[in-house]
């Protein structure tokens, strides 16, 4: 039912307080409507926008913020399935946004297949939306940080963040969450393929998925080689040594150790402070990146500026043009 | 002698044909006049240092362009010394630039310590030039590039830079060359503090240092376990596999295999196509920079511009106001 609020577009302004005292009451209607507000690229509907995330600001900030990455056929929805029920079981109210960098080019999304995530969409205590990725140039374009500020206002207590983790999503993912998991599959080979070389440095835990049957073995084997490895790596700086987990969605082995590992980082930092400044750091980055995508579209809002963009960025792969030279015939 | 005039900010404007006729005739001279004209932050200057670039633009991308990272300590300076004299008995005509993070802050740059490269500074083969790293807001501004370019111009067939891979430095490097080495310390722990997460797998291949004396055992440990490690990283996308080698600088130990190593790579980046790739879009994202650096100074070189910036920070940090809050303030 939410879906037909979601796309309509034609839907008249409210006030702020509608929205913010719908969210405020977790009315999951409002919450949807709200968030379709946030994503919309009118420029009219911003500073209804802005007044209804201020309105929720003092709300907002309590939740546990979770990344879950992976590459595709790593089992990402399968495994958040699981873990969601595991999480809600507990009394956790759950809100799973999943960062979709599919859905500016098909106009489709990761959760367009309904198949996805069948239990918990039907789960009273959880929430599933797709955060659309957009081409803003000069970086992504989303509004998963406001939305995930919505769904903490609206009671949910713990959020995870999807990403199929091509591109850019993974770092987006990243600047996100308090916690950032990488799941894996066993064996070192075909699967690590498409995954973007530097992601595995920035992860808080890895954990090996479809750890059951004949693949148990391999399972512990990749645990034990990547346990290794990550004791190679630089310190992450906050005293926390990222440490690899397996599990399997079909079993459910490994969910409570995940939850158990994730409280017990939340834990580490929570005390020594990494939480709070990641978290402003974030806020810093996200300040500044909000900054660069308004002057963006300042001057990519020019009429023709993006195709004599695309020509110039073609003389200049070819060599035929210093990029100093091109940049200097952009800006006339 | 060169530095008197890298210094003298009061040289007198020449023409194009002066510095770019000096480059090809390979005059040293002239070479560090047209570096410190790429390098001046005088817009005045900018047409100039650009028509300089653009004659000598079919003269550059014929050097092989390495690149050298590793923590404080790991020994670079000393390595390059060694290296760089292996090339150049070799009959190579060497120009090392430094990319130097340090010398926006203290005015001073890493090669301002007259001991380090001794023998190399001394080298007729040999070109040692820091490259200042400015402080552009929004990114790194600096002229490494083009001061590679005016050297490849100036007959220097092996570009060496070296970064002190702190900050962002690394990643600015790993955008300049074709091939990254990361030097490593025998022994995974306290050298790493203060290594990038995510560096490693940028490596296109890692070299123990100080494999030498009591040291080699540790070091061939370490060789060993890197290995290992980095079978278990995601594929380059190139059909390379970065290798572990060791070296020492006291005995010479290593240095033609990591030579003999970066012309494999080399050979097999040029057939399989991914070294004219990894050139190309090096060049797009140069561009980008360059368009992003000006963007940025117009908007930041507004009076009273940064100091409203580091206050709406500050407010940001301490959650006190909306980063689109903020944006919209600073915008008006």
């Amino acid at each position: 039912m939410r879906g037909k609020f979601d796309c309509f577009n034609m839907r008249q302004r409210l006030s702020p307080d509608y929205y913010i005292t719908g969210i405020l009451a977790h009315d999951r209607l409002v919450l949807s409507q709200a968030i379709t507000l946030v994503e919309s690229q009118l420029a009219a509907d911003y500073p209804l926008a802005q007044a209804v995330l201020d309105g929720v600001l003092a709300h907002t900030g309590n939740s546990m913020r979770i990344g879950i990455t992976g590459v595709p056929g790593v089992g990402k929805s399968t495994f958040i399935e699981v873990f969601g029920q595991h999480l809600t079981a507990q009394g956790h109210q759950l809100a799973v946004l999943a960062l979709d960098p599919t859905s500016q080019r098909s106009g489709g999304s990761l959760l367009g297949d309904k198949t996805r995530m069948e239990n918990l969409s039907m789960n009273p205590s959880a929430y599933i939306r797709p955060s659309p990725v957009g081409n803003a140039l000069g970086g992504i374009g989303h509004r998963t940080r406001e939305t995930m500020l919505l769904c903490e206002a609206a009671g949910f207590d713990i959020i995870l963040i999807e990403t199929v983790g091509v591109g850019q999503s993974e770092t987006v993912v990243y600047e996100l969450v308090d916690f950032f998991l990488l799941l894996m599959l066993a064996g070192a080979g075909d699967e690590l393929q498409g995954m973007k070389r530097g992601i595995m440095e920035l992860a808080d835990a890895l954990a090996i998925t479809k750890a059951d049957g004949d693949n148990g073995p391999a399972a512990n084997r990749a645990q034990f080689e990547y346990q290794n490895a990550l004791h190679l790596f630089p310190p992450t700086g906050t005293g926390w040594q990222p440490p690899v987990l397996t599990c399997s969605a079909l079993t459910n082995a490994g969910m409570a150790d995940v939850w158990q590992l994730i409280q017990e980082h939340q834990k580490l930092t929570t005390q020594n402070g990494h939480r709070a400044q990641r978290r402003q750091s974030q806020q810093v980055n996200w300040f500044r990146e909000l900054l660069r995508q308004r002057l963006d579209g300042q001057f990519f809002g020019q009429p023709g500026i993006r195709n004599r963009m695309n020509d110039l960025e073609n003389r200049v792969r070819q060599g035929e043009i210093l990029p100093g030279k091109a940049v200097g015939e952009l800006l006339g």
